[in-house]
């Protein structure tokens, strides 16, 4: 899954990168023993159909595990996360703190007038 | 394009949040007077067609200006930030930098061990 990194932003890993995704691991992270498909569709504010697609894409890249079992009489899915979704959404959090970085310096280098125009400094 | 806020995630402008997008508008930041078509191809590491459908997405959100001109009696494509653009661009970062933070805390939260079960802290 993870593509070989020939810019800074290749490292950031597309499954984490969409926000419900986002919010949903951290969401997770708070909760070691997992958190109820309910709660996470409260939380992260989504719908069943989203929620299912978004823990689909979580699941197959193994990054959560689910479990559906009775808690009083009622079905109940739990959603955990695991030790490698932990560890690479960690990594992601860190690939993507250089990026908005490496972005935020960019935007305070943009005064509009301090720099050369492109022809002095790119080759044709 | 801005759609109502009810998560942090949701503030993340989905224009700027697709990492050769964020890569384009970083490297735009950097420039002034724009950049050539040839130039940010290089940078980001991109395509001619992936790169003229990036434009294309955030030219129609008027986040860039595209021109089209003859230097040395060849066509030359200059990319440049509008004033807009840099401002949403800031608004994307400094709402990618509270998500970032949030989902940082998550991460450190997850002592593995010192979250209660989510049956003491969750209603049914």
């Amino acid at each position: 899954m993870t593509k070989k990194s020939e810019t800074p932003y290749d490292s950031l890993e597309r499954i984490f990168h969409e926000p419900n995704r986002m919010a949903i691991m951290s969401a997770l992270c708070t909760a070691e023993k997992g958190l109820r498909f309910s709660d996470i569709k409260k939380t992260c504010n989504l719908t069943d159909g989203n929620l299912n697609r978004h823990l689909k894409v979580l699941s197959e890249a193994k990054a959560i595990t689910i479990k559906k079992k009775f808690v009083d009489d009622k079905p109940c899915t739990t959603v955990s996360l695991s030790e490698i979704g932990l560890q690479r959404f960690n990594e992601y959090l860190n690939a993507l703190e250089q990026v908005l970085q490496r972005a935020k310096e960019a935007v305070s280098e943009d005064a509009r007038g301090q720099a050369p125009f492109i022809g002095e400094t790119v080759g044709a």
